[in-house]
């Protein structure tokens, strides 16, 4: 079966590679994905990776984001300045000359002045949930929770203002490295979160102005003194570090807790979110397991990278 | 020179050993120190460090404090609830029967209910410095700086309520382990603390009601957009986190900085600390470098075990 693709997507990030292969109307044809983030490289080189991940593809107009994009990505691509859409971010493209086989474009992340605050990656998906709910454009929370979470907030289409906590970094550094972690044998939290996860939003909430970093080493004094099992410790801590989140985001907006939320991400880390999300009040979130497919192909779109298309004999062993 | 030593005082920690010899008057006559914490025994043997650490020293009483009363220790000996004094302190004493050479007692720590909290080994450095500043009894906020800061509170002589918060830990986390300390050449902070501690300082005072957690990534955007020197990001992170402490504390004392603090502990950590005091509002703090041996003193003194001393042919070679 031939297919005219025009476009091959890459969602490059510091520990996953991901390429989409698109039909002309933008569905993705044909997906793979490695552990080849920028960091873990096969033989040390981007073009190597590249060139191995589209094996087999036609040699079609190329566009990545992410890491890829940073100082210690391919090609460095300077940030674009928020409040920005996706025109603005498609104009922020830089062309990457390094590499010879393919024409290929790299996305810019964005930066906000003050506070100081940086992405790469998450303005992409963003992009893309946006085009698939329409209806969010006048007025959002976008939540990717993760190692370093996102919250974004769009108004009249664009991303107006963000801010980063480090929970899932905090995280893995207090269960892997901390007195905290140090008598537990589970390292992760249960898939589905338990009642000790309630308790540490719980714990988080009443922090009030005080902050969820007075009470992290109260893990350890719950556990010493018989009040929290020894093996509830992630479960508390990741209630206290999620929870922690929504109280930050609730002092920002005064308490109003009206705002749309909408999660984009890996869906259990999703679904603890969306019960943080009710715990605090808010409305059920709305939940979009990854959007980097469709918002490459919006900025694409947008940058007129689509004007030639490739066929491409697909057999469906991509599928 | 003849010398009756009624008592060894020992501050066993996590990480270290102190041992203490004292005159009938509670004067140190000799002090000595290893690596010995409960972690690093020699032999993997209490009585083995005990033995090494009091090598020639005659067989006296014996009162430790620290983490070798935990359930990581030697003996464990169950906490003592707040609010608690010397005399009450005194009265959790535990005598370690494990210890065959010595009649060794090990002091209690102190356990807090709500907010569940627990200390090791602070509460006999309180008992030692209200003991050296006796006008600190009637209302004083004792601050112990470190792995584990501990803030305590002293009303009419006894410690009503206590916190701690991670910061000596955190920050040594995020140096080694994080995304943060990724490009960093330098480790630890500067001995004197420079603009870049100041302006952490003012970035978590500034974090109000929002917290100090919320502004951690900013110390690596500020860096990726050339407003902050790679090497300035300790620094930046240690004002940071030890301004979270005070922001805490404000919170809790609902801006009220009129209770006179009292810093105990390392002295360049402790002047960062009075630094941090000033510029939240506080009158500079009282520094004690180290209170552990007048505090062992006065439990065992309270304790009653002083009523035998032995003679000791001090030769001077401890001095």
């Amino acid at each position: 079966m031939n297919v005219a693709v025009p476009l091959i997507g890459l969602d490059w990030g510091t520990s996953s590679l991901r390429a989409y292969l698109y039909d002309v109307d933008g569905n993705v044809v044909a997906t793979r994905q490695h552990a080849w983030g920028i960091r873990h490289l096969p033989e040390g080189s981007f073009s190597a990776a590249l060139r191995a991940i589209t094996t087999g593809w036609p040699p079609c107009t190329i566009l990545a984001a992410g890491m890829v994009g940073s100082r210690q990505g391919w090609h460095e691509v300077p940030y674009v300045k928020v409040p920005a859409d996706v025109t603005t971010i498609a104009k922020g493209m830089v062309r990457n000359d390094a590499c010879a086989r393919h024409d290929m474009w790299i996305a810019p992340g964005l930066l906000q002045d003050s506070p100081a605050n940086v992405m790469r990656g998450e303005e992409t998906q963003i992009i893309g949930a946006l085009s698939q709910q329409p209806e969010h454009r006048a007025n959002v929370r976008f939540v990717l929770p993760g190692t370093h979470s996102k919250w974004a907030t769009v108004s009249d289409g664009r991303i107006a203002a963000f801010d980063t906590i480090m929970t899932g970094e905090i995280y893995a550094l207090l269960m892997k490295h901390s007195i905290l972690g140090a008598s537990v044998s589970v390292e992760e939290p249960q898939p589905v979160p338990n009642e000790a996860f309630l308790r540490g939003l719980h714990s988080a909430k009443e922090s009030a102005a005080e902050g969820a970093f007075s009470r992290l080493f109260s893990s350890r004094a719950l556990m010493l003194s018989n009040q929290l099992a020894v093996d509830d410790v992630p479960e508390f801590l990741s209630g206290l570090l999620i929870g922690e989140e929504f109280r930050i985001a609730l002092v920002r907006d005064g308490g109003d807790n009206s705002v749309p939320l909408c999660l984009i991400g890996d869906l259990s880390l999703c679904h603890r979110y969306a019960i943080a999300a009710t715990y605090f009040g808010y409305a059920p979130p709305t939940i979009i397991g990854d959007a980097a497919a469709q918002g490459l192909w919006q900025l694409a779109a947008t940058a007129g990278l689509l004007a030639q298309a490739t066929t491409y004999d697909f057999l469906g062993l991509d599928a």
